[in-house]
């Protein structure tokens, strides 16, 4: 193997199984990584995360920088040494946090200046300062720096996408580390000729990978799934893709059929601390309600995640009522276990060619 | 084996090695057992505790009565299967949280009216309601009503000694389940001769094992010992001795030396919540200090428990000052396998012959 080749094992219409190799080893796509936003993904331990099949963790570049400081945690070895994670790794460039979380200041075409959201102190991000940190945090797969603006306004859009552009190149021309692969993303809204001009023109740079960035903030489904369309049929076959910030069950199973190989999303580990199981098929259950309070089953009967091997319904709804951390544990890993094994379960369809049938049945299913 | 037969595999000084048979497996003496108040160990999975080397857990008959109801308990196959801790199990007689948490209505000779620290409902608990939701818990080792009253106020532990004697009787007559362990608890605040007729009546009822309840509740250190030592003289040897809610490294040591065999507190998973870890020493580290903040060392060099294998000082602390849940679980995690293995360390000390002088140096390098 080299590092950073991606290899296709299998297709399936537009689905792809593959293998991205990476110096803390091999991706098997498709993937879904859990995100450990502050260097640890809530509530669970990262032997818990291999247990339950996780093979890449993402944290936020944007959290990090600001605490506890990229520079202490190159010092400590950097983020897979500090939180303990050997293997994958994922880090954002920090522009969509630095967009939804922090308090702009000024955005111009060599950066942005904002307020920490945590004491109010300014800094800035341009494309150097972003791949610096993310030098310093040193996961496998880093982000060039991006703008994510509202998807509906064209203007806006066009605007963003031209700085969008210059930091990828930027992006590129300032990463030094061999043993990280940077990968561009494209924007561009909810607009096919923008998205087709951006994956065009970031496909042109070289990039190891591809994110499609900008989606799952405020579209419809089938404006996210008709990007997702237009942007992989441009994109080069060759290399990862990956879709940031999704999501939902139905969301991957779309994605994969349209090409997606890699996802993250922060909503297995947020639905668990509001109490929330999500079901393979795309269902929910809320586990406050009073129906559980005596069903002796788990949460999914099907589910071999730790969770499901153990306990009931009752002693997790007994856990939240009581207000007790252990629920918050118990229902992220049954969450990040049901998008993990999701991920999983669709790469062994893909393998054994029959990933749009079994598609079509989960999504009749529910499956979403 | 038989249930419930205590065996004493070794001694040295006072301090006893024993076997103790339950149903759910052997105790193996001195031991310690984490709390799970309201039937789980907070922040910590029952595989974990079974990682750290938890032998014992104590479960809290006030809190599961009124949340999320013994019934329920016993309905969802009692207290092992709800909280997936297949191993023995203890339950208090709710008495103490009674007295500590909630709002006493009346005492009287029958027993005690409250209002529930949760939502003032009124209740009512005599020796009969306490054993009957015990029986529905379920534990291995279960325990007789008691008084524990403010330790210096003779006057009032020569009244509270009356009823906690009557009770223990009581308890002993309606118990009914013969694969649960009741112990008598003797009480008796800081006084010899109450102590000492307290240990007189409770061992002449035959119970299979004693408690020393009222200690660690504001008296002096010499004086909690001072009631070991009178109330052991008198407790029949070939019996299990439990010394009810204690404590430091040091209290520990001191206990086994005048002969107790079981301990349970909450002091290490409360300390972790407060950001403090327990050194094997007795020292404590506050973890959000600014020192640790770049200190790449485990919390303790020496400790084989899972987070000082793999986390580091400054990990901890950023968990810690970002407000992380996993700080309370890594702490929690340290903590209880202090305490764990500190009694599994007396043990071995004991069946080599060489507790006094391992204790020495203990205490010596400030084991407490």
């Amino acid at each position: 193997m080299t590092t950073f080749t991606f290899e296709i094992v299998a297709t399936d219409g537009h689905a792809r199984a593959g293998v991205f190799h990476t110096p803390h080893g091999d991706l098997l796509t498709p993937v879904f990584a859990p995100v450990g936003t502050q260097a640890t993904v809530k509530a669970v331990t990262p032997a818990q995360l291999e247990a339950l099949g996780a093979s890449l963790v993402l944290a936020n570049t944007y959290h990090l920088y600001l605490r506890p400081g990229d520079d202490l945690v190159a010092e400590m070895g950097g983020l897979h040494a500090f939180m303990q994670w050997p293997h994958p790794m994922l880090t954002d460039s920090g522009g969509f946090q630095v967009f939804s979380l922090a308090k702009i200041r000024e955005i111009d075409a060599d950066g942005v200046t904002f307020r920490s959201h945590l004491d109010g102190s300014v800094h800035r991000f341009t494309p150097e300062k972003s791949i610096a940190i993310q030098e310093n945090l040193g996961a496998d797969i880093i982000m060039a720096l991006d703008e994510c603006p509202p998807p509906h306004d064209r203007a806006y859009n066009e605007e963003a996408l031209a700085r969008t552009h210059a930091w990828a190149e930027r992006s590129l021309q300032a990463h030094t580390r061999r043993d990280q692969a940077l990968f561009g993303i494209v924007q561009g809204g909810v607009f096919p000729d923008l998205r087709e001009q951006s994956a065009e023109f970031i496909a042109s740079l070289g990039f190891p990978g591809h994110a499609i960035g900008g989606l799952s903030v405020g579209e419809t489904k089938e404006e996210m799934y008709a990007m997702i369309e237009v942007v992989n049929a441009v994109l080069p076959p060759e290399k990862p893709r990956y879709l940031m910030g999704v999501g939902t069950p139905q969301d991957l199973i779309e994605a994969v059929r349209r090409g997606v190989d890699i996802f993250d999303c922060v909503l297995p580990t947020r639905l668990a601390r509001h109490h929330a199981a999500m079901l393979q098929n795309g269902g929910r259950l809320n586990m406050r309600r009073n129906e559980f309070a005596r069903d002796p089953r788990p949460i999914d009967e099907t589910c071999t995640c730790y969770t499901c091997q153990h306990f009931s319904r009752a002693y997790i709804r007994h856990l939240i009522i009581a207000k007790e951390m252990l629920a918050a544990t118990l229902l992220s890993i049954h969450n990040l276990h049901t998008l993990v094994q999701l991920a999983k379960a669709m790469r062994q369809a893909i393998i054994a060619g029959r990933f749009e049938a079994w598609a079509a049945v989960q999504l009749q299913t529910g499956g979403g």
